[in-house]
């Protein structure tokens, strides 16, 4: 275990805007990172002249294969006047967004830079869906995995059915997850799906939105989600709920050294723990039921930050499958193994529970631009802990929040805990 | 002007190494950086135990489009046993190798890390060349520049032009850098190029590779290189021998926190200096005969450093192209504008000039391996500053070296600077 690290200088978070998510055919990534600057210098309450930024870490999967445009880090830089400052693209697959933030930490803690922006971008819908799949299955491992028939709904079903073999969860217990994240989507303006799993229901049954249209029990949701037409099978036990979208999006974050806050708002946001970990393929996993990455790169960002997982009011979590969200709840320490898939049926993962997960609708119904997701997980806590979540805002006092983003099969993760202070 | 940022702590080399660079069709990347690897491993005077390296920054332009393999970090990670160990990946273009050794030393000047294995590697071969050509494009602007007919050779011939029309620079004056790279290259047994320009050209005359070959007029060496079937024009005014080779390889470097040197070897070079900067697309500059972002970031490397281009005694700059050596070394001040074109004709840059640029066939004859080249620049400083370069060991005392690294048309720029102190 290597020694605990401490950051060299303090950081503090000072702005976060998105862009929509969602399917934009005219939009490069280019054009969604200008989107989500924009609503980043409207956020920043003193104003931000774009002068002061010293450097930029951008988190892009693969615009190689999505656009056909490397060396995108300049370009975006260029996009929004910060030319001739340094800009460096981070990949980590659907955690390039999560590692970008940690490049900007370490830019900052390191002391070359007190003024640091963020982002992520992903351009993945111009793609036909099957070339999609292809390209993220190169984030699995082109020697080992993909030549065996793999692309990530297989890799997370294979987990799922782990899980459901070792601990005897349902397929309506992952369900209940993704009804959840829809039901925090719909509250969010800027998702990719503005509507919960019995809005989408209703719709298909009365072919035309009704308003004020009766809340459908539970056992009709349960058997929409049975339905086979309306809810095929992607990879058995995944059906298509339980699986994130293709998207297009980008969001940003400013990062300032923390004593420098004070010149952009009164009311910061401290990032007080950082943590990476790698791992193996699949196939050289001790377990299929958690992620040693997640649980090691929580680890370091507990110990950095000084606190455990019950500290943490709420967390945004890659739920790239609604499996995922589940693993991930217990390899952040939030829940016991094997007790993570009963916590959206029970509630207390739910916005009023006893802890919120993915208020944002998560990767789930938020959508999931990849390189773009670990940045805007971090958006959304930007407002929560702000009290400006509106419609979705967390009740009572939240003062620390979590962000956990996954690359591959767990072969990254990276976790983040930020802090409000009185 | 950014102010003066200085690393909140000192970093050190405590080793190095590369693979081969050539073609090897049966090699991907994470094989040539297995090699790269066991050859760093052999360098640390004091040996090297695998499990006190705490994180890994990985240099690699796209291995999306070159190998279909995305996530390329924790698969080298893993090659090489590093997992769990934390894994990133960093792009920007052909300047990737040059800036994840800038991460390598924000991680440990931030606190996060002690020891820290930066790499690069490139697989390029295994594509067709118009494919490659293709690839590498995509570091070009591809909604401003590509679509105007522009690939590499387009670019570099650009600035070619624009260069001689200012200045008065004949071909002739790119060919003496392409005659002294090879040279360099001739005596180095990793580079791509294991003969001069005047073995090459013997070779081609004899068609059997003599011993003991009589040394060929420069007449001659001059007549082979206007020759259009020997040396064909790729883009006027640059020819065949005026462009680097497409080539597999990596390189690696240990950091480690400068306090903890010590267990490592009694040999370790200090990084001194350490800069990036980028820039807008070719349309949009003042100047084609000379790259702002190169020259903002030797500024930000020198004062970080505390030294000017007069201390500086050898230097590894990106000869993607001969024009390039000739505008680098104007760019960081080594020869006023203008005035650079002339210096290999006159023995400046030679080995045993009195400014050796390139030791090691830089890009040109020992290969470039994209993501690889800026990486494998500081193990060419690594050797002369140990007094191990063997053959192409520069005379005299060299105490004080700078790698100079370029993204696209100079839309990223990196430059490093190291010390050997006595």
């Amino acid at each position: 275990m290597p020694k605990i690290h401490r950051l060299a200088r303090g950081v503090a978070v000072v702005g976060a805007g998105m862009s929509a998510f969602g399917v934009f055919a005219q939009k490069s990534s280019r054009d969604l990172f200008v989107e989500a600057f924009k609503d980043l210098r409207a956020s920043v309450d003193q104003g931000l002249d774009p002068a002061c930024i010293e450097s930029l870490f951008i988190g892009n999967f693969s615009s190689d294969l999505f656009e056909h445009q490397g060396h995108l880090a300049p370009h975006l830089a260029d996009a929004v006047g910060l030319t001739p400052r340094p800009a460096t693209r981070v990949e980590d697959a659907c955690a390039s967004g999560g590692v970008a933030l940690r490049q900007g930490v370490m830019a900052i803690a390191a002391g070359l830079a007190d003024v640091v922006l963020v982002g992520g971008a992903e351009r993945m819908t111009r793609l036909p869906t099957a070339e999609v799949t292809d390209t993220l299955a190169t984030a699995g491992d082109t020697l080992f995995e993909t030549p065996a028939g793999f692309t990530f709904p297989g890799f997370y079903a294979a987990m799922a059915s782990a899980y459901m073999h070792q601990y005897g969860m349902k397929a309506e217990h992952l369900m209940h997850v993704a009804v959840k994240n829809h039901n925090n989507g719909a509250v969010n303006p800027k998702a990719q799906f503005g509507q919960t799993i019995a809005d989408w229901m209703q719709g298909r049954i009365t072919s035309a939105r009704q308003k004020n249209k009766p809340v459908p029990a539970w056992a009709d949701v349960l058997d929409f989600l049975h339905d086979e037409a309306a809810n095929p099978t992607i990879a058995w036990p995944l059906r298509l709920f339980d699986c994130s979208p293709i998207t297009d999006g980008a969001a940003c974050l400013l990062l300032v050294a923390a004593e420098r806050a004070g010149e952009f708002t009164d009311h910061p946001l401290h990032l007080i723990g950082s943590g990476q970990a790698s791992d193996a393929p699949l196939h050289d996993r001790v377990s299929l039921t958690g992620l040693r990455a997640a649980q090691a790169a929580a680890h370091e960002a507990y110990r950095m930050a000084g606190v455990g997982p019950a500290d943490v009011r709420i967390a945004e979590v890659h739920d790239c499958f609604t499996i995922a969200e589940v693993i991930a709840t217990e390899d952040l320490g939030f829940f016991a193994p094997g007790t993570g898939y009963g916590m959206a049926e029970d509630g207390v993962t739910a916005r009023d529970g006893a802890r919120p997960i993915n208020t944002s609708g998560g990767l789930k119904s938020k959508g999931h631009p990849v390189g773009a997701s670990g940045v805007a997980q971090a958006v959304e806590v930007w407002k929560q802990l702000r009290g400006e979540a509106g419609a979705r805002q967390v009740p009572g006092d939240v003062s620390l929040a979590l962000t956990h983003n996954v690359g591959g099969t767990g072969n990254t993760a990276v976790v983040h805990i930020f802090e409000r202070r009185a």
